[in-house]
């Protein structure tokens, strides 16, 4: 790893090590391609299919990454972590794998599904109001009080590099060129970690931070030239998981240097998305998953004549929400 | 092959030159895992993922395995196939790839995703009425009219290798042991095929037919010892592509060496295996490709302390169906 006094930057050589540590247990999710969505984009849109991953997304490379690093004499006191959804899931299974305890500090209204999957993987969850506290302080206190190893959602070098080895199977699966990569974005862990290992057999190619309209808090970051947060009166959005309150520390600094910008798309966008990824992919999609898709599917990239591959990030979505975009979108 | 006067019969050898030819253009469809699904069936279940195969179905492998061969002289005058779905979706995309023109003969009550695709990959496509007509005869008689080559659904040596390809993948993507498949069985050319490749790596594994309760004609015929049809009076089952009037001669012939027996499955059973898939695999299964599933989950096969592979044949459902699987079981 590059480091600076406030930075550590992984590497593509710390991805490659993140995508040894994981290999056994991490599914080696595939790169699908429909003719049907090749030709509404009028090019080649490959689709990296997060979905398939250990619990659903693909959160669970970087807390498997992050937690299988933990020394064997700190083990015993556990792992907390804060999350929306995803992340609670990957850090929650990573921690029955390895056998280690995990508390959970989630919001009052995440989907209940990933409530449900989170207990499920045998995680204490501690469920907190979004709008009266902070998840970072109880996620603190917590890891104080019990001497438990506190695991950051996106802003941290470990858990930068396993999401990235989602990126380096990109990089092996892809038979040709590579113009352009869409890939959702919240804190930015996916979309940093993407970057590093496109760009090193890419160098060439443009990756793009994809934020729902609104919370594109990333995409005005990197156009300020500083890290810019979400107003929190922007509305709602039904990408659950692309909420977080500004893009990280890491994670700006990595898309500074390597994104070759933002792009913000609608809920309508993305419930469409989610409808072509059902019927040509046969893919389940969550929301905020679908951002990258989205963005390439609706024109607001242009994708004609190009190769482009889209990360879909996650999905867990409530059936009922699915059952709706299916009926309105189809 | 091993041939005798009636029945010629892929052997392994036949399945792995199937696998080269269609190496450049086939999905190499996942081996999904969820430990909730172990959970449910108390032992390892490993799903083959085939709604990820290119047309949303395992019957592209069989269809370009077949047309592939069809020698230079012959591919002018194109190909002709009669299928409720999947099969057309097949040929279709096959000959659209290998520059063939393609006629296909379907029935008028037919899934309309079904229809419409198949339109959409290039084929001229004939309505028949189920009732009254035999699809067969037309068939025939469009390609006695044309000089184009039928390409069975099912019975044939070149399809039952074609769809073997996906048995010889799971026996390279398993890493440990394997005791039972379960397989979606209409006509018997995917179970037959997968059975010849299950068999040469795990002889002791047993392979099942799974069927719908009502349209189990490979399950009775096993029993009986002889080729026994469905009854067109069964009632109505969601299973669309899992209808054929008999199995077929080969296919047949091979479940009575390799198969282990029929198993039934009701439309119930059916949709709720289809809302795990939706649920713990991300994945989107037709009915009739939910068949091995919902044997599996529902208990209508022991799965306790044993490792099972599902192979979820097909993903081509009407939206409005699966919304109401969906808002039903969930």
């Amino acid at each position: 790893m590059t480091s600076s006094p406030e930075l550590i930057v992984p590497t593509i050589d710390d991805i490659r090590a993140a995508a040894e540590r994981i290999a056994s247990h991490a599914v080696r999710t595939p790169l699908l391609e429909s003719p049907h969505l090749n030709e509404i984009v009028g090019g080649r849109l490959l689709v990296k299919a997060e979905p398939l991953q250990r619990t659903g997304a693909f959160k669970f490379r970087g807390a498997y990454n992050t937690l299988v690093q933990i020394p064997e004499n700190e083990r015993k006191n556990g792992v907390v972590a804060f999350s929306s959804g995803n992340h609670a899931q990957g850090v929650a299974h990573a921690a029955e794998l390895l056998g280690l305890p995990a508390v959970i500090v989630m919001p009052k209204d995440a989907p209940p599904l990933k409530v449900e999957n989170t207990r499920g993987y045998g995680a204490e969850v501690v469920l907190y109001d979004r709008y009266t506290e902070n998840r970072e302080e109880i996620g603190a206190r917590i890891a104080d009080e019990r001497g438990a190893t506190l695991v950051k959602p996106y802003d941290d070098p470990r858990i930068i590099a396993g999401q990235g080895t989602a990126g380096l199977e990109i990089t092996e699966q892809l038979d040709g060129n590579l113009d352009q990569v869409l890939c959702p974005v919240g804190g930015g862990g996916l979309a940093s970690g993407v970057a590093i290992a496109i760009k090193a057999a890419y160098p060439d190619a443009s990756v793009y931070a994809c934020e729902p309209a609104g919370y594109d808090s990333m995409g005005r970051s990197l156009a300020a030239g500083a890290i810019t947060g979400n107003d929190a009166g922007a509305g709602a959005t039904i990408c659950d998981a692309l909420l977080p309150k500004s893009p990280g520390n890491f994670t700006f600094a990595i898309g500074q240097d390597l994104f070759a910008g933002g792009l913000a798309v609608t809920d309508d966008q993305v419930r469409s998305a989610m409808a072509q990824a059902f019927l040509r992919l046969k893919l389940v999609v969550e929301p905020g998953g679908a951002a990258g898709l989205a963005a390439a599917l609706s024109g607001v990239l242009d994708c004609s004549g190009k190769t482009t591959v889209a990360v879909c990030s996650g999905g867990n979505v409530d059936p009922s929400l699915f059952a709706d975009v299916l009926r309105d979108c189809l």
